[in-house]
């Protein structure tokens, strides 16, 4: 195994949705799982079997730290509760561990940017796990309507994240398990992000939580939640975000600008890995007394050349070509995954705060 | 001509617009136009010559109250701006005219009441001209998606009609003109009726307009707004309202229910006057590992039959056979379409009192 060339992921967190990832790991050709831990041995080594992982060459490991301290791990992946993300985080940066770290990846603002620091100080790369940014689909979008001026600037968007979640579960969802901002952060950093995405990252002027929207346990949790964003500048545009674990599931985004519109309905994980689209229409008007428009929308369609190339493949992809230039020497840690982690978190936070608030204005 | 078979139609109003409504009323069986009428006599013959509406046939008024002394229309389509609605609708029904009204059929619910109780005392039949609720498609998603119960509950909806107007156009929206409610009155009509709709008529409990939302031009008229509505009951659900003058035109009604969730973005006028289609999942998940979703969207797609199934011809069918069963005696006015309109604008007149009190919660 030539060093330079793959780069080896220890797992933090033996979940089952960590699957995916040893998954599409396992279909790249400079990626490798080497070891996985998780604070119940018995956890990791049930994991390890369900997912093909062998003892012969992945090591197992009963605490985090142990994994930590593995000097031949390059780069780990954290998927334990959002409460323990920061804490772990920083310790693996310290430990000179490139951090791919599931979303939200902290608490808060605050927490981010000590994990954020820690990285930067220790030279390793930092990416949160917001898949969808690295769909083929969602840079086709960026070329097609926004480079191309067929959307012109953005004026309103309208964008969900609501999956259900049973009804005796409900209760289970713990500010422990699931961080302060609940819903919030574990489904409305999608829409969020899709906002500021959309927005080429300017930051909103101000957020506020609909007060009608917000629904809580008897524990606390946020459940639910819909909130406008304003954004300012010379042009205004606002964005409604809805996140709720009380809804069907839905993961809209609309976009409307000044020239065009944008539609899909599976931003966050597409229909289908082999294939995606998305609609649009552009110069739309009614003709002639009303009875029609001069337009239909147009489907445009992304092949993505099955599972090598689907959304998680492309973010190993651009994760690990990092890794290995700064493993090379040839290039720095890109702050522009942060960043966007950054921007995502401050305006998760800002949402929080106005339910805190009695759902006023939140200026940012 | 049988007298008892064919409507005899008025026009209350010669704007270009209305010759939509000229062209159905041409196109169907068992209405005519045999009279029109506006304030300028010379705009009435010049509407008249550009409609194919010939002397010989259609009587050409230089005003309304000439048109409505003419014993022998039956029923009166009334386009003039919304400020004037209210008294000719009045005045309409006194002289036992049946009235189709544009919408918004009246300034605010006051006016419209008095609107309602002309037309009961009157024993004539009021409707305004809310078109796609008698499209074949707003039939078929009720019968597929609310009767089924593939939708289940409603949840959430989000819903606009937007459209743009030019620059040097949007200073001249007078209240005069446009009316109080501005664009809360001539869009928001739409979006409001539509989640109404998808909630059965059952009303908001509230209401709020989003602050970020609101603009206004130089005389003070609302050119765009978002609220939010909230449902009560033993379930609520929240919709979100956009309308804009601002905006690219998009007309998009996007349903969230317990089981499943439609999708249209041309509810208001579909893009094309022979066919229509929504699109809806049910039971919708994503599959094991989160790779895609266990279905991708249905479309239903519903034949219109041409231009005399339009869902302007369904309107003045419905209309025509109201009429038709209250002049042979066997039917009643039906209270059906007042209430509907009356619900609208109580919503309506609730997001311009919230705009007014700086975007607080008005309960209905």
């Amino acid at each position: 195994m030539d060093d330079n060339k793959t780069v080896r992921f220890g797992l933090l967190g033996c979940i089952r949705f960590a699957s995916k990832f040893v998954r599409t790991v396992t279909q790249s050709t400079n990626a490798v799982i080497i070891a996985i831990s998780d604070p119940s041995l018995e956890t990791a080594k049930t994991f390890a079997a369900a997912n093909n992982l062998s003892p012969e060459t992945v090591t197992i490991y009963g605490s985090y730290e142990e994994l930590l301290n593995d000097a031949s791990v390059d780069a780990v992946y954290l998927t334990m509760p959002v409460t323990q993300r920061g804490k772990w985080a920083v310790t693996a940066a310290e430990k000179k561990k490139h951090l791919l770290v599931e979303k939200p990846p902290a608490q808060d603002a605050t927490e981010l940017e000590r994990i954020v620091e820690a990285c930067e100080s220790n030279g390793v790369q930092f990416m949160d796990g917001t898949i969808w940014l690295h769909h083929q689909r969602t840079v086709k979008i960026r070329e097609t309507m926004f480079d191309s001026g067929l959307l012109g600037d953005v004026r309103h968007m309208y964008t969900t994240m609501t999956t259900p979640v049973p009804e005796q579960v409900l209760e289970r969802l713990t500010k422990e398990a699931m961080g302060l901002a609940g819903a919030i952060g574990e489904l409305g950093w999608y829409p969020i992000g899709a906002a500021l995405w959309a927005m080429s990252y300017q930051m909103p002027i101000s957020v506020r939580a609909l007060p009608s929207s917000v629904a809580t346990n008897s524990v606390g949790t946020i459940l639910s939640c819909s909130a406008s964003l304003q954004f300012g500048s010379t042009e205004t545009a606002t964005a409604i975000v809805h996140c709720s674990f009380l809804s069907q599931l839905s993961t809209d985004l609309a976009i409307s600008g000044s020239k065009g519109s944008i539609q899909m309905n599976d931003y966050v994980i597409p229909y289908k890995e082999d294939t995606a689209w998305f609609e649009y229409t552009s110069g739309a008007k009614f003709v002639d007394m009303d009875i029609g428009w001069n337009v239909t929308p147009e489907r445009v369609t992304v092949d993505c050349g099955g599972t090598a190339e689907s959304q998680e493949a492309m973010m190993l992809r651009e994760f690990v070509r990092l890794v290995q230039g700064i493993k090379r020497g040839d290039l720095e840690a890109d702050q522009r995954w942060p960043e966007i982690s950054r921007k995502t978190q401050l305006v998760v936070d800002a949402v929080k705060k106005s339910v805190d608030i009695g759902c006023e204005v939140v200026y940012l």
